[in-house]
């Protein structure tokens, strides 16, 4: 095993003292960034996705052109959709789609929660190879996508606003739905472990549309799976969770397994330290579209930001992933910012 | 003038007892009305809004039919932007679009405050036709936009999942989104007054987008205008806030001038009551997308709402307006389960 070189984002998930919080950006492989968007014109998605050359490629390109301190596997959620026999389709500028969609107990039965390790092995090889490139420079992350965001798409077939239609269906079939998200957390326990055994040093769980769902049906639909992800992953790895938008969670979730948790711009750092007792590393929360402010007022907010989290327990990060119309140089400027900090005089107690 | 045969949203505003909550639906004229979908077979939208007999007829169609205790006046928060001399087109099916977008000080310079009175009559019409039409049997809710949601509008042209048009121009520039936001905020105030003169009861300011923002970027552009608002109407009219999202900015909100705050279903109403000390009345909260439950499900839901509000300084109403797939029979289940209420043994101390 290769000693990793900077291990910022890992100490900070133990709670270990470190000199400046780690850097890394939701999103930060592709989008924004020229070297991506070339080889996005040559190969279609799923290609750049299933192809372990391309995914190392696009995964390690913020890495040295941006000086993040964590390298995120190039991938997508909703594999774990395709790895259970749904088609995925994703159309360029139009977002995912569906064409078959859950529907009864019959379509959740026949569901598939055992292909992960074979379907999803260009994962696992885009993991290793990228674990081998990176030779110890930067920690590397494996994600999936939490049971209830996946549930969505599962139901929708595509993205929407409100949800209606998921919600729809587990306010109305709630034992199907627990059917459904049970399964989908089963395969994604694997998925996550297999991908700390390719090579990943920590996972995150996107729980994208957790916040259109209210305190209790957060409580019913999607806390018990994501705690039942961090319980099973304790031995393995770091698990962070980014239940996005549901502040009103922070306090449960301080007390899962999880080591870290990422929150949105919609709550201050000082309310979430406030909600979380500092009992849990917190990860976030820069407005992206902050991003697109003059360089001078980039640098002056993550300033601020990192004032008000305090240097510990904390991984500098957006609130929600970069998008695709940030200059590379406001991008630079915010990984800067955060490698530049010096805590001012008067700063948060935590 | 005529006594109001059922004021019990007057009474739930000024913190006087009620026998059970006041209830309405944001959106509730319009869209899941089979009245009002033929209604929309024959008439584009600006003349459903511009013709004050049909916008009476839209108005009065929930009162008469789902047998809510207020009307709300069918109209539109980007008749403001119309009014201040920017075209607005509405394509069914769409959302509205603005072809040319604000983008800089001579764009705001050329917009004008005093046109409401005159470009605006249709509203008042509508207003003093439905209010005549309704002949006391329940209060007239008149409306307008907030400010900060008319600048999202007018700089991005179109709705958005994110705003980043709008958030980079207040970022990027903040002191011609505060001039623009204080001509909002000024034509705002003359066309809420002149909706109370022309028969409005009470008033509600629609922040949609303000949860776009996070807590410090919401109290620089977006609260400062609220306050306004509130203060300017205070002896009018009461005002109902509603700035989707901004959970965060409660405690501030219930030190308005507000007599009403609006919230959505992200945050538990024992949490609200917290933040806001009981200082003022909430309205909501209820998941549009719940409406689309069992009816049995929808009258369990809006009990237990009840109960954890509490009867007294509340307004029974949903945590955004009600979307179009919504069967009647339900939307009425909602309405009458407020009704019916019956409090708990044991219920909230509010």
């Amino acid at each position: 095993m290769t000693t990793l070189k900077n291990d910022l984002l890992l100490r900070a998930l133990r709670r270990e003292k470190v000199e400046r919080p780690p850097v890394w950006m939701m999103r930060q492989a592709g989008r924004y960034l020229p070297d991506y968007l070339k080889l996005k014109e040559k190969y279609d998605f799923f290609t750049r996705v299933q192809t372990p050359e391309l995914a190392c490629a696009i995964t390690l390109q913020p890495v040295d052109q941006v000086g993040v301190d964590a390298a995120i596997i190039f991938s997508d959620i909703l594999v774990i959709p395709q790895a259970m026999g749904m088609e995925v389709l994703m159309e360029e500028g139009k977002g995912p789609s569906l064409p078959e969609v859950i529907q009864t107990q019959k379509d959740i039965d026949a569901l598939r929660t055992d292909g992960a390790e074979e379907s999803l092995k260009y994962v696992f090889d885009a993991l290793s190879l990228t674990k081998r490139e990176l030779n110890g420079k930067v920690p590397l992350i494996g994600f999936a996508g939490a049971p209830w965001t996946i549930l969505c798409y599962m139901i929708e077939g595509k993205g929407s606003k409100t949800w209606d239609k998921a919600k729809q269906f587990a306010y109305t079939e709630p034992r199907l739905a627990h059917r459904l998200l049970q399964k989908i957390t089963d395969i994604t326990v694997h998925y996550l472990k297999a991908q700390v055994k390719a090579g990943a040093d920590t996972v995150q769980v996107f729980d994208s549309w957790a916040g259109s769902l209210s305190p209790a049906d957060f409580k019913t639909f999607a806390q018990p799976y994501l705690f039942q992800i961090a319980d099973a992953l304790k031995e393995t790895a770091p698990v962070i969770l980014f239940p996005k938008g549901s502040w009103y969670a922070l306090k449960d979730l301080a007390e899962s397994n999880a080591s870290g948790i990422g929150i949105d711009w919609t709550i201050s750092p000082k309310m979430a330290r406030e909600f979380t007792g500092n009992k849990i590393t917190l990860q976030g929360n820069f407005d992206p579209a902050k991003l697109l402010a003059p360089v001078s007022e980039i640098k002056k907010a993550v300033k601020k930001m990192i004032d008000d989290f305090g240097m510990q327990n904390y991984i500098a990060n957006l609130g929600h992933g970069i998008t695709p119309n940030v200059p590379v140089d406001h991008a630079k400027a915010f990984v800067e910012a955060v490698k530049e900090y010096e805590p001012s005089v008067v700063s948060s107690q935590w």
